[in-house]
C-alpha cells in the first residue's frame, strides 16, 4: 500500500511539473538560458587561478539573482545591482579614507557603528513597497560590498576587479536574455490586457446562455471572470517591468505603459459586475420566470452586442490596430439598454410576486452598467491606440455566431 | 525654485518614511534587531585571521537572508538555508567522489554538464508558486555551496566550516527575533482576522447612515472593505508563517491555522456583498424614497443587529473567548430579515415606478445574502474557538450604541 501511495504522490508530483512547463513552455527555456549563462561562467573562470573560486562563486550569485524571466526584469535587477554594488564600495572608501585619521582601536568602533547604522537603514527601507519588490537583493550586494572594502582595506582596483565579475554575470545574462528567445514583459502585459477583455467576452455570453436559456455551460469558461480579477497584481508587475525594456517589434520608445493601468481599472469593474450577475445564477433565488422572458429579449440583445464589441476590441487590440469597428455594436448595446430601460419604466407588475422580481430587475440593471463600462473599456483602448499609434486601416470584424454554437 | 521643489521632495519622503515606523512601530525595532545581530556577528568574526573576511561575508549574508519580520519567517528561511547548504555540500561531496575515478578534462566536463543540469532545474522549480514564495533564497545557497564544495575540493572538515558560520549566523538571528521583541505571524493573523471582522461592521453601519438617514460619513470607514478584500496575500502568507511558529502565549501547540484560511473566505465574500450594497449609494442610480422609507425600518434593524454580532464576534476572537454571545444578536437579525422578506412578498407595487424600485429592492435582497454570511464567520469563529480551545465563560458584550452616533 505505501509503495503505492509513494508512486501516486511521484506521479501526482510529475503531472505539477509538466503542468508548469506546457502552461508556458517559455519557463523551460527561460531554465535553460540560466543553465547556459552559469555553464558559460564556469568555463571562464575556469583554472584561472588568478581569479579563482571566488570570482566563480560571485558571477552564479549575480546570474541566480539578477536573471529573471522577463528582459524587463533582468535590467531592472542589474541596474540595482550594479548600483549597489557602486554605492557599497563608494561607502567603503570613505570608510577607509576616515580611518586613516584614526588609531585601530577609535577605527574598530567606527566600524562597528557604520556596520549597525547601515544595517538598520537597509532593513528599514525594505518596509517600503516599492523599494521591497525591486531592491531587495541589492541590501545583501550592498552590505557585503561595504564590508569587503570596509574591513580587508581592498583598494580601488580590488573594488573595480568585483565590479568587472559582476559585469560580465550581467553582460552574460543581458544578452542572453535579450538574444535568446527573448521574454518581453511589456509584450506580456498587452497580450493579458486582450485576453482578459476576451475572457469578459466569454463570460458574458455564457451568461446569458445558463440565465436566459437555462442551458449548463462549462464552468470554467462562466467563471473566468475570477481569472481576470486575479491578474491585478501581475498587470502591475508587469507594468512595472516593462518601463524598463527597450523599444522592440511594435512597441516603440515611450510606449503609454501608464495607460495600461487605466484600462486595466475599467476591465476590473467589469469583471466584478460580471461576478455580481452571475451570483444571480444561484437556483435558489426565487425568479419570476414570467418576467424574466419579458426582458430575455433586449437583455439577449445587449449582451450579444457586447460580447461582439469586447470580442473587436480583443483582437483589435492583440493586432494593434484602432477599435473603432466595436464603435457600432456598442451603440445597438446602448440602444438596446434604452428599450430595456423604457420598458422597466413602463412594465405593469401586479400580477407578480416583488420578491421573485426583484433578482431579474437586478440582472437587467447590472447589464446596462456593464454596457457603459464596456463603453469606458472601448474609449480607453481608443486612447491608448492613438497615444501608441496603432494602425487605422483595416477593420476587424467578429464572425456574429456565438462560440458556444459551435 | 528649485531650491524649493527640492525641499518639498525631501520633506515628502521624510514624511512617508515617518508614516511607515508609525503604521507599525515594530519595524523600526525589527531594523534595530537586524543591526544588532549584523554587528554581534561583526564583532565575532572581528581581527580572526583563521576565519577571515569571508566568513565575515557569508555571516552578513545569512542574516540579511534569513532574518525576517516575524518569528515563523525567520525559523523558516533558516531552516530552508540550512537544508539548502547541506544539499549542496552533498551534492558537491558526491561529485568528488565521483570525480576521483577521472581524469582532469573529464572531471571539468563532467562538472559543467552538472552547473547546467542543476542550474536548469533550480531555476525551473522557480516557477513553482509555492517554491518561489518559500525557497527562492535557498536557491542562490545550494548553487554556490555545490560550487564551493565541487570546484575547489573542499573536504568534509571545510563544509563544516561553512555549516558552522551558517549555524551561528541563523541562531544569532533566532535568538534576536524569538527574546527580543518578538513578532509572531500567528498572533499578527489573529489580530487581522479580528480587525477584519471589526471593519465590517464599521462598514455596515456606515452604510446604512449614508443610506437611509441621508447623512455622509468619513469615506475612509465607508471603503474600508477594500483593506478587508486586499488582505488576502497577508493572510495567506501570515498562515503559512505560522504553521512555522512554536507555541506561545494563548497559542499552543498544533494551533488550527487551516481553519483560518476557511474563515477568511466568509469574510471576504461578506466584504464583497458589502461592496455591492456600497454600489447603491452612487447618487446616479435612481432611488424610489417612497419605497426606501417603506423598508427601512426591518433594514436597519437587520444592520444594526449584524453590527452588534460582528462587534462580538471581533472582541472575543480578539480575546480568545467563544463567540456564544453574538448568537442572539445573528437571530434577531435573521428574524428581522424573515419580516423584510414577508414585506416584500406582499408589498403592493401598483403606484410606484419599477426602474426606481429595483435598486432599493436588491439593497434589501443583499441584506438578507449579508445575515447569512455573517451567521457563517460566527460558525466559522465558533467552530475555531472549539478547536483552539478558546475560553467558554465570560460574555463578551457591545454598547447598543453606534459608533457613529457618539
Amino acid at each position: 500500500m505505501e509503495v503505492g501511495a509513494f508512486f501516486s504522490s511521484l506521479k501526482n508530483c510529475f503531472k505539477s511539473i509538466t503542468r508548469i512547463g506546457t502552461d508556458d513552455p517559455r519557463r523551460v527555456l527561460h531554465s535553460l538560458k540560466v543553465a547556459t549563462a552559469l555553464t558559460l561562467l564556469s568555463i571562464i573562470y575556469w583554472g584561472r587561478a588568478v581569479y579563482g573560486i571566488t570570482r566563480l562563486v560571485m558571477s552564479v550569485m549575480t546570474v541566480v539573482g539578477v536573471f529573471e524571466f522577463s528582459v524587463g526584469g533582468t535590467l531592472c535587477k542589474s541596474v540595482n545591482r550594479i548600483c549597489a554594488t557602486l554605492i557599497g564600495g563608494a561607502l567603503g572608501v570613505a570608510e577607509q579614507h576616515l580611518a586613516t585619521a584614526l588609531v585601530e582601536i577609535e577605527e574598530t568602533v567606527l566600524l562597528l557603528i557604520l556596520v549597525f547604522i547601515l544595517g538598520a537603514i537597509t532593513t528599514f527601507f525594505r518596509f517600503f513597497p516599492k523599494i521591497k519588490a525591486i531592491y531587495d537583493s541589492g541590501v545583501v550586494i550592498f552590505m557585503t560590498t561595504f564590508l569587503l572594502v570596509a574591513f580587508s582595506k581592498h583598494g580601488v582596483e580590488k573594488i573595480f576587479e568585483r565590479l568587472l565579475t559582476i559585469l560580465i554575470g550581467i553582460i552574460t545574462c543581458t544578452l542572453i536574455s535579450i538574444f535568446i528567445w527573448p521574454v518581453w514583459a511589456g509584450e506580456d502585459l498587452h497580450i493579458l490586457l486582450a485576453s482578459n477583455i476576451e475572457t469578459l467576452a466569454n463570460c458574458l455570453i455564457g451568461f446569458e446562455v445558463n440565465y436566459f436559456d437555462n442551458q449548463i455551460r462549462d464552468k470554467s469558461v462562466l467563471q473566468g471572470y475570477e481569472t481576470v480579477l486575479k491578474s491585478e497584481a501581475t498587470e502591475e508587475s508587469l507594468t512595472n517591468l516593462a518601463r524598463w525594456e527597450p523599444a522592440h517589434g511594435f512597441f516603440r520608445p515611450r510606449h503609454p505603459w501608464n495607460q495600461y493601468k487605466k484600462i486595466g481599472a475599467f476591465i476590473k469593474k467589469c469583471a466584478s459586475k460580471i461576478e455580481s450577475l452571475h451570483d444571480y445564477l444561484n437556483p435558489e433565488i426565487p425568479i419570476s420566470s414570467e418576467f424574466k422572458f419579458k426582458i430575455k429579449k433586449p437583455c439577449s440583445r445587449i449582451i450579444t452586442e457586447l460580447y461582439k464589441a469586447l470580442k473587436v476590441i480583443s483582437s483589435s487590440t492583440e493586432i494593434m490596430v484602432h477599435p473603432s469597428a466595436a464603435k457600432r455594436h456598442i451603440e445597438k448595446a446602448k440602444a438596446a439598454a434604452e428599450e430595456l430601460n423604457f420598458f422597466l419604466e413602463t412594465v405593469s407588475l401586479e400580477e407578480a410576486k416583488f420578491l421573485s422580481i426583484i433578482p431579474v430587475g437586478t440582472v437587467a440593471f447590472i447589464l446596462e452598467e456593464i454596457t457603459q463600462l464596456v463603453e469606458k473599456i472601448y474609449q480607453s483602448i481608443a486612447e491608448l491606440s492613438e497615444l501608441a499609434e496603432f494602425k487605422n486601416v483595416g477593420e476587424v470584424t467578429v464572425s456574429p455566431e456565438k462560440p458556444h454554437v459551435s
